[in-house]
């Protein structure tokens, strides 16, 4: 299988062409002459009597005699009226962090239109995922389709499941009574390759397919209630894409009872992105990505699961004693930590900040405990604000790194007291033939040359 | 002074052009004959029977005979392989959302450098600002920094107020205890134009200088311990940006030994912009945008306010006895009502949902009141989760609107108890003649054909 070059992350930060290999090689063999940090040296051993000259330098744009330009002349930047004239009615990110950016695994998928797109966790910060780097799995491609001639359709085959069945434009779905809520969607199959102990190499390519956003749209429970729906005796829903794929899923009316199942136009403050299905998905939270039906076009009420193709083909899961589970959905408590992770290169001893997230589809992360020896010792990590349920949480945890390899280790356990399992607890049940619903720990391995790789323990 | 045409917004939606006043004229007038929601009304019209046919035809690629195409045949996206082939390394909007976006005032500023760019508050949900839309506000352009070249200098004049100064490359800091937080900022000078009445058509040119983001980076209380600042008798912080407009402002320590005050590198999960000082601002959360310095490259501590050139020249409050307000930088309690809100249309009476944000600089927003009747009746609106302090807050209040034309205000509460006043309230103790901190309550004048204005009422 192949797999574009990994990112190294913020851990390492070469001037340009940080991802190839020679590049990180580079990287760290100036770090070890300490010239990427020269600065900060010539600071020290020159002494606090610095200071007032290096002040005046950067208010005073007359070059001093000799030294670093870059230290003591002001650069273009401060000297000019800047190189932004004018304002972008849509912003973009830096030059510099073009390097952030969705990665495919080509070997996954024959075409190019069923594919996979990681997120560059390694390189993000927070809960919220930008909507240009949130993962991307199409069975068929993605569309840009005109909301004006866009469609849901209600209904059910039987008057005494759904009275009223209705077709709604966007504009009727959009004033209706909304509300807006953070939530994680995570792929049935991501992590899905460490099942087999592939390691691939960074944390972008083992947990990827994950994001999070602030989700915007009308709980399906106030629709159904509009069309009449008996959700005592239609115990399910089943929702329908418009794409070519013709997505269909099987959702408890349980869920959709809560409020939470939403008809979700907004993602991040602004309209779905295409390729998140705009106009319309549906919004799932806790249950794994393929039943957040993208380009939503039809909600049929039934009385039974309906084995629809989706749910019978694919997202089942191979037991050891050749038996599959069926149905699924919800995503259990997991967790991984984001840096350092695989690919990235620890340039010196000295102070880290372990970071990562955690998230569970039952509920809110109650801790989230760090080893750096490979489980055999544990430190609770600090739970970024706000904790919401079904939604990612930032851990963070200060580390010293003494130079010797080390074992990094996250592990969640959720509100309802779930834990995050071991890989051989985790096998022990389930096999090692599954695709679908890996959440064990997730290990990276620190080499003593700071090299970050992607290891199982046994 | 000149404007760009108003978006209309979620309550308007022609196929296309529907920013020019004669696509909101065609819209307006379609809607009238019944012609846009043609699809609910032939249904309603032909009974539930008709709904057999239609999922047939949805799951049917053959073209039925007669009859519209757009609803008894599939459409193209639904019929092959996607025209998104492979997956964008960084994602945008759809096409058809090309219309929100950033707007500028020309007439502001003399030069494009000094640019205010607008957030479209119209067309957004939930709280969280895309950061391709983000309010951009330069007083001398904007640059993208090299962040391997970018420095923070951290000082004293004294070395009682600062025992060990230090330069910090963007490695250095990045690898400190990082923290995670949702915030908003606002220009002080936002709602500027409406001091003297002079009501700019939509809620993007009133309250478009707003902005919220999950912001990341290590506290300033930390990297101020490291350097030894005497934290009692250094009470201010300068800061300093790097770019052209050497943006200068004075700090108190209480915020920074509060741990609120944060060294970003972050925002909305990836790296800042550069138009919102890539790589390194200060954010300084309830206090005015012109605060949170950008492209920061210097922190001093010092043992009175800097009277900075920014903070002399502008930035000050003109009252009514000709005095000025100086050092004015909390951001008192305010919302705004953003749909409906000018430039947009109701297409017909009946049900909306009535939504805006509300923030404060001094905490949590306790509660917003809505009226639809200029102030004389007030309904509590539901707040959206999670409810953060110095935060926006979305609200949202279902209305039904009779046809009648309606007076649409917001008056929101926070945690210390402190109102949004009226504009009688707020001209009482401040005059007319102030730029900046007007946190009056907004009205949105509904006509009886649908048209929202913006109005105030004396």
């Amino acid at each position: 299988m192949d797999f574009e070059s990994p990112t190294p992350g913020r851990l390492l930060k070469a001037p340009e062409n940080f991802l190839d290999a020679d590049g990180v090689r580079q990287v760290f063999a100036e770090a070890k002459a300490g010239r990427r940090d020269f600065i900060r040296k010539a600071f020290a051993a020159a002494g606090a009597a610095v200071a007032a000259p290096l002040v005046a330098a950067q208010s005073n744009p007359v070059p001093a005699a000799g030294g670093d330009p870059n230290i003591l002349t002001l650069p273009e930047h401060s000297r000019s009226l800047g190189q932004g004239v004018g304002v972008e009615p849509y912003g973009q990110p830096s030059k510099f962090e073009a390097n952030v950016q969705r990665r495919q695994s080509p070997g996954l998928s024959q075409t190019t239109q069923a594919s996979v797109a990681f997120a560059p966790l390694q390189s993000l910060f927070g809960i919220v995922t930008p909507s240009g780097l949130h993962f991307e799995r199409h069975h068929q491609g993605w569309y840009d389709i005109d909301p004006s001639k866009h469609r849901l359709m209600v209904h059910a085959d039987d008057a005494a499941l759904l009275k009223k069945p209705q077709v709604f434009t966007m504009d009727e779905l959009m004033r209706l009574p909304s509300v807006s809520r953070f939530h994680f969607v995570e792929c049935g199959a991501n992590t899905s390759m460490e099942w087999a102990n592939t390691a691939v190499p960074t944390v972008q390519y083992t947990h990827g397919m994950l994001s999070c956003s602030e989700f915007t749209g009308v709980p399906l429970r106030t629709v159904l209630e509009m069309c009449g729906a008996d959700m005592k005796r239609g115990r399910f829903v089943l929702a329908e894409s418009a794409d070519g794929s013709g997505m269909t899923r099987t959702i408890p009316m349980s869920l959709i009872e809560s409020g939470e199942v939403l008809l979700a136009w907004g993602q991040n403050g602004e309209m779905l992105r295409p390729a998140q299905g705009y106009p319309l998905r549906l919004v799932v939270p806790g249950v794994q990505g393929v039943s957040w039906v993208k380009y939503l076009r039809r909600i049929k009420v039934g009385d039974m699961p309906f084995a629809a193709k989706d749910e019978v083909l694919g997202y089942a899961d191979l037991m050891p004693d050749g038996q599959q589970r069926q149905y699924t959905s919800t995503m259990e408590v997991k967790s991984v930590v984001t840096t350092p992770s695989g690919g990235q290169v620890l340039l010196d001893k000295g102070f880290y900040n372990i970071s990562g997230l955690a998230w569970s589809g039952r509920g809110k992360v109650r801790k989230v405990d760090v080893s750096v020896d490979g489980g055999r010792n544990w430190r609770p990590a600090r739970l970024e604000t706000p904790v919401l349920s079904k939604c990612l949480t930032r851990f963070n945890l200060d580390w010293v790194w003494d130079g010797r390899p080390a074992l990094v280790q996250s592990r969640a356990t959720d509100d309802t007291g779930q834990v995050q399992a071991t890989y051989r607890q985790l096998r022990a049940v389930r096999g090692t033939r599954s695709i679908y619903h890996n959440s064990a720990i997730q290990t990276w391995l620190v080499e003593a040359n700071g090299e970050v790789k992607n290891v199982q323990l046994s």
